[in-house]
């Protein structure tokens, strides 16, 4: 991990950049990727399958004979351990609810919104080395709590034709509607078009390469929307001398452990403090499995010191980090001074895997600073806000004259002509 | 107005169509322009300028001199009339601010969320034949309720360099921070961006022409977050026995005048009603100012006739259009089955116009069938929910064992470790 010592203000905004990668060809890979399932549907899909999962599929629907088996295949434990994570998501996503708030805005001019799930929805859930049935979590709960009518799952099978029991079991146990063996881009357009078997949806959510986040970004130029932009995961810690340094390294390395291309950042106002959890990173690296990935990534990191806790939470503003703990036994007063974080954990009990699976937050953040213009997703994100309005007579005597002068100096006499004949009649 | 006479439902879909638009050389012409912005900054807007907009500027920002003299060019009315709507607006868009909500999903485990601005928006208004001011109080308002910092405001000059004073009154009353004399795609690309003398920003909203739509979605991708996809205007009636024709042909009209390619669609269960209405419709038309563009938007558009107004909601409800306006003495106990529309008006005085205006609710409004999976802008638009965890002893205590046992079963081993390290140390 790079060390800077209290840089200057004028060099935090390049301190805060995140690295980008050589996205060379890709948008013309992942576009004839669209095109071709856009055009051949299922039998395109089978053939990327082929090609990129090495298996050749009969069948792309996950059958009810492999769901009850997968079922069987998951431990006691581990069901009772999802129990409890899906019942704090819940928790917590249900207080997402909104009440309708119903005003009058003039006498006889009443304005509401009502939310509407949104009817089709789709999940992306990437296959590779960890079977992220948490993500499922995060997804299919928010999803089933607004009310959306079709959840349509899309994940890669491995070189069997088979999915993850882990992913079967959590997907049926949060009532995704339909589960497809399909991965990559591929999986993204089938969603986006619909295919033979595919149902299309108006939404999809989730996590994934940079090719399904290509092919997310360019399905959301035909009108499909999507969760948010993705980066690599990251999070950024503030550490001072109330900080358990062996907490500290094992947050680090958690987040560490992602991927080569993720980003840890620690901030402290306490020289003594980095240096301890220097020494605790380097002999819990070691214990990890995925040490590698985690060496990787901390290569791409850096520790900066600051004079005080306050100019920590600024440099992380500018940040603006997917995960912000606030290892400080003090967290609780800086709440009020976050403007940009996509998930915060304060003290030194919240650990990032908190949230990652069990809390009730949501997992889905915004990475690569977007948390300065994007929230994480949660119940918002499966629904859409229809305003109503009811104008009355006395409404429309009330406001008509002010739509009339506005109209008219936009030149748009239509407009106010639609007011002019209500005023005429009651008036006559 | 082409008419339409019980079509099966499985018709119902292609007839819900909208034309779409030849974009050949859309995004290479865009996309140049963003770049030479992005190079070559205030040059390159003064020199777009000149080529579009026939002005060569020596200042891109509107000045203090300029802002008080627009006041002086306002009548007293319009003041007035804009004072009122946008009084209007605030009361609805301040009754969208959401309670923080506190849940203890289990003991010793609290999450809640909190909503805190975008710190810097910019807004964009079209020029051209309307001076869209009231555009400005639609995107203005909400953007000063949340709490925006920066609230930069682009809009192309006319040949002689100026801004319409309604518009420039507008922004002022609102609370604007800056007025930039920039249009079209180089107005986005200087807000994405930033120029010398444009700040960037970290969401662009307000509707534009194809070019401006383009540049937004292009500058999606880079991560600047966009209000939504955007298509022409369009209103969808529903008109039964207790409609007034008058009234229905008068939206249906101020709806066509938008533009040669807004949409109107009337569904009705009357035949009766749609005759008295294309009456009154031409009628209404041959007064009109914009009539060739009127009579353009019709040409484009259709009457449905089907056998219930459940079927006509149905019918809608797939059509998901912008503005849907219930012109019926029953309209509210429809309410129920709308699942897909921008806004919704209900009732014969409940006029397009007054949501366009001065009823409250925003204008700003998802088109092109997008009312299935994005809401109108609102206070929602410009904040972010930042999600907030604490954690307890007793709260990782109580959840602990469920991460280690997730973590685990994802191959995260770290993720597993970060909650290890803390109940070894409260066991101890």
């Amino acid at each position: 991990m790079k060390v800077i010592k209290n840089p200057p203000v004028s060099e935090w905004n390049s301190i805060c950049k995140r690295a980008t990668f050589d996205k060379n060809n890709l948008t013309e890979t992942v576009a004839t990727i669209l095109e071709e399932v856009k055009l051949n549907k299922d039998k395109a899909l089978i053939q990327y399958t082929a090609l990129f999962d090495k298996v050749k599929l009969s069948s792309l629907e996950v059958t009810k004979e492999e769901i009850s088996e997968a079922k069987n295949l998951i431990s006691k434990e581990l069901k009772e351990a999802i129990q409890l994570a899906k019942s704090n998501i819940e928790i917590f996503h249900n207080s997402q609810k909104e009440q309708e708030v119903k005003v009058e805005t003039t006498a006889g001019v009443t304005c509401w919104r009502k939310s509407v799930a949104i009817e089709k929805v789709g999940l992306y859930i990437p296959g590779g080395t960890a079977p992220l049935f948490s993500t499922i979590l995060m997804l299919g709960i928010p999803a089933k709590i607004a009310g959306c009518k079709e959840i349509v799952l899309c994940t890669p099978p491995n070189k069997k034709g088979a999915i993850n029991p882990a992913i079967l079991y959590t997907a049926s146990l949060v009532g995704v509607t339909k589960i497809f063996k399909v991965g990559g881009a591929q999986a993204i357009a089938a969603m986006g078009y619909g295919t033979e078997t595919i149902p299309n949806v108006y939404k999809i959510l989730g996590p994934g390469n940079q090719y399904v986040t290509k092919a997310k970004e360019l399905i959301q130029q035909e009108g499909i929307a999507i969760d948010m932009p993705a980066g690599p995961s990251e999070v950024l810690v503030i550490a001072d001398e109330t900080s358990n340094p062996k907490f500290v390294a094992a947050d680090l390395l958690s987040q560490a452990e992602h991927g080569v291309d993720s980003q840890v950042v620690l901030l402290t106002t306490n020289e003594e403090v980095v240096a301890s959890i220097n020494v605790e990173l380097e002999s819990q690296l070691n214990l990890l499995a995925r040490k590698e990935i985690a060496l990787k990534a901390l290569e791409n990191s850096f520790s900066v010191s600051l004079n005080s806790i306050e100019e920590c939470i600024q440099f992380s503003n500018k940040y603006a980090p997917e995960h912000l703990i606030i290892a400080s036994e003090k967290a609780s007063i800086y709440i009020d001074k976050i403007t940009n974080a996509g998930s915060v954990f304060l003290g030194n009990y919240s650990c990032e895997s908190a949230g990652d699976y069990a809390s009730g937050t949501n997992h889905t953040l915004p990475t690569n600073g977007y948390a300065k213009n994007y929230s994480g997703v949660s119940l918002d994100s499966f629904i859409k806000k229809i305003t109503f309005q009811e104008v009355t007579k006395q409404g429309i005597q009330n406001i008509g004259n002010a739509i009339e002068l506005m109209a008219e100096a936009e030149g748009l006499q239509a407009h106010k002509n639609a007011v002019t004949v209500r005023l005429n009649e009651i008036n006559n």
